[in-house]
Order: C-alpha cells, then sequence, then structure tokens
C-alpha cells in the first residue's frame, strides 16, 4: 500500500467480514480460498474481494486462490488484530451489558478494562471477571491506569456529550457512541456512531420503497 | 423525485439525522433554519445538505432557508415516518431489551409488537406495556396477528439463521440483524447488518492509522 492512498472505510468494513469468513474457514480445514467462494460467503462480488484486497498487495496466486491462514495474518495486521485494545463502557444500562458480554468483541482482542455508571443503584455491582462497576467520576483516573484507548458510550442522549468530554479529558482518541445524538468532539478525536434509530429509518424507507414498487 | 432516481443510503441516513435536529430546532421555537446551520447541525458540509434534499424537489427558499415545520413534514414523508412499524425481537438478552425500552424508537414510530426467545427461563417474563416474552415457537403466529413488518435479530450467531428463516416463514420481508454473522434470505427480504465487531474493527483500523502518522 502506498502512503497515500486512502482506503475507502467500506473496504475496511469487508475486510472484516472477510477475516471472520476465513476465521470459519479454517476452523473448517480449509487450506484455501478463492475469491468467488469468499465474495459468496460475504454475500458481495468477486471483484469487490479481488479489489479490497489488491490495496494491501497481492496476496492471491491467479487460479488458485488465497491461503486462508496466510490471508488471516495478513488482515490480522492491516486491521491491527494482532495486539489488544482496551476500551471502556460509560452507561451500563441493557446496552452496556450487551457490549460489555459481547463474546466477539473480546474473541478479536477488544478488552472491556471498565465499566462506568453514574446512578448510585449500579456502582460498585459485580461484573463479569471479578471487577465491578465504577462511578463515571473515576473515569479519567481509570483511563490513565487501565490504558483506556477506547470510549464506549451508551449512556442516554442527554448524558452523551458529558462523557464524551470526560473521555477527552483523559485522552482517549476514539470513540465509538450508541446515544441517539451526534456528539462534538475536535478533530483528534474518531468517532463512530451507531444509532439504531438511523438504520430502522433506513430499513423502513427501502420496505416503503419496495411496497410501492 | 423521478421514479428511476436511485436515492443513495448515505442520503437516506442524513434525512434521518436532519431529522432528528429539525425536530430538536422545533422544539426550540425555531421556524426557518438555513442549509449552513443543518449542516453544522449534522456535522457535515452545507452542500451536501442541499444535495440530498434536492433529490426529493425544491424545500428552501435561496437565502432564507428551510422552514422547519414543512421541512419536517416532507422528510417524514419521505422517510415513511407518517405511519408506524410493528416490529418484533427475537432473542431476549441485554441488546433484545435495549431495543425494547429504546425510547427514539417508540417515538419515531417503530413499535415493538412482541419479544421472543427460546429459553424457558425467559418466557412468559412480563415485559412493559403489559405483554410477556413469547416463546419463539409462536412467531409465525404472531407475526400475522400483530402485522409484525420488520423482524430483529438479537440472537447469538448460532441461532441467528434459524429465526431468519423463521421471520422468513410468516412473511416479514426486512429484517434487522445484530447477530455477529451474516443471514442468508433471498432477494425479496431486506437486511441491515449491525455488527459491533466490524465496527470496532474500523475504529482500531483508523486509531492505529492515526497514531503511525
Amino acid at each position: 500500500m502506498t502512503k497515500t492512498q486512502k482506503i475507502p472505510k467500506a473496504t475496511i468494513t469487508r475486510l472484516s467480514m472477510y477475516y471472520r469468513q476465513l476465521e470459519l474457514l479454517e476452523f473448517d480445514g480449509y487450506r484455501m480460498v478463492s475469491s468467488e467462494k469468499l465474495a459468496w460467503l460475504c454475500q458481495i462480488n468477486p471483484a469487490q474481494v479481488r479489489k479490497d484486497l489488491g490495496y494491501f498487495g497481492e496476496f492471491g496466486v491467479r487460479g488458485v486462490g488465497y491461503d486462508v491462514i496466510d490471508l488471516l495474518a495478513q488482515i490480522k495486521k492491516i486491521l491491527s488484530l494482532n495486539r489488544d485494545w482496551n476500551f471502556g463502557i460509560a452507561g451500563m444500562g441493557n446496552l452496556g451489558c450487551a457490549i460489555l458480554l459481547h463474546r466477539n468483541l473480546a474473541l478479536r482482542g477488544f478488552k472491556c478494562a471498565a465499566a462506568f455508571d453514574n446512578s448510585h443503584d449500579r456502582i460498585g455491582m459485580p461484573l463479569p471477571g471479578g471487577t465491578k462497576i465504577r462511578d463515571i467520576k473515576e473515569l479519567k483516573t481509570a483511563i490513565r491506569d487501565l490504558n483506556i484507548e477506547i470510549g464506549v458510550i451508551t449512556t442516554p442522549a442527554s448524558s452523551a456529550q458529558k462523557v464524551a468530554d470526560l473521555f477527552l479529558e483523559g485522552h482517549v482518541n476514539a470513540i465509538l457512541n450508541f446515544a441517539p445524538t451526534r456528539i462534538n468532539v475536535p478533530d483528534c478525536c474518531l468517532v463512530e456512531n451507531i444509532d439504531f434509530t438511523v438504520i430502522m429509518d433506513i430499513l423502513a424507507y427501502k420496505l416503503r420503497e419496495k411496497m410501492a414498487a
């Protein structure tokens, strides 16, 4: 990959999908996989697979396909999955607990280092792994002590900005925001938003379009 | 909008964001809004706002902006938010409960008509609104009786395909899939995937890129 080449976000999203399918193939004992098969497993077209992987070099052998273990290692390196990332969750309602207990995140090296809330009913509650829900007031100290690099916001919309500011004060530069609102952060901070309402809107729009067709 | 024009998914996503900001503006008593202000609130550029709305007609007045209430009504119509949609959730763990209790979904007209699980510990558990968690075996009947049009899958990956098949048997043609796996459905069924691992992968990739810069 040339340093100046900007990789589309959609490519990164698909690399993550390829990775999961390759893991399953490896588990099933496959040693090689064609771009056609990988594409079929991910429900996209083979040219897309070849284009996506082409950004990062020549991984496949023409007419044969990709070496499963080799391609897994390459994608792992590209996606920085060859190291662990510590994240902290703010807001320990149902969604916060769902993230905390998400098996796939842990398997991929995303470790929940600490969970926070501001409710006295929740602070001190034991969590799997022997830790407890911490007071949100401890967020800044915990970020430093536990080397938290990613902040996850699962609070109601009304608290999201306040929590984002706390993560920023602790020098966390990547936030995954589930609160149904946009948060304002400086350019140095990366944000990915997951907004259930927006995605439901998209589905409803397409459904209505389909009904009208 | 011409019938043949395909609206990009990103435009629909942004319309949903505009809608939320317009609701807040209306609540705060604003009657007009410029594309600059709307763009600023959504953290995008004003030309994008004008382009997105341009797909659907001429809503604004040059040099003045958009009438807040009028634009809300237009987007509501475009996104089919001027009607309610019934959805059913399969898998009542933490994530299922988070979706069920998501205030914004209900406010936007997405109503959880029924919740299902296959665990005997959960079946029969009371839910807010006077209903109970149903046996997944009742899914097909409930879809018909309760007019469920959208299926939400919040099961583990291992059950996702089985549940998707049940929704399809019940003639649900839109699925929101949270399970960390791809589901196979015929072309007649719309699917939106929300995969926390994929989004965390994207964040980690960007973070590593930033660190290397």
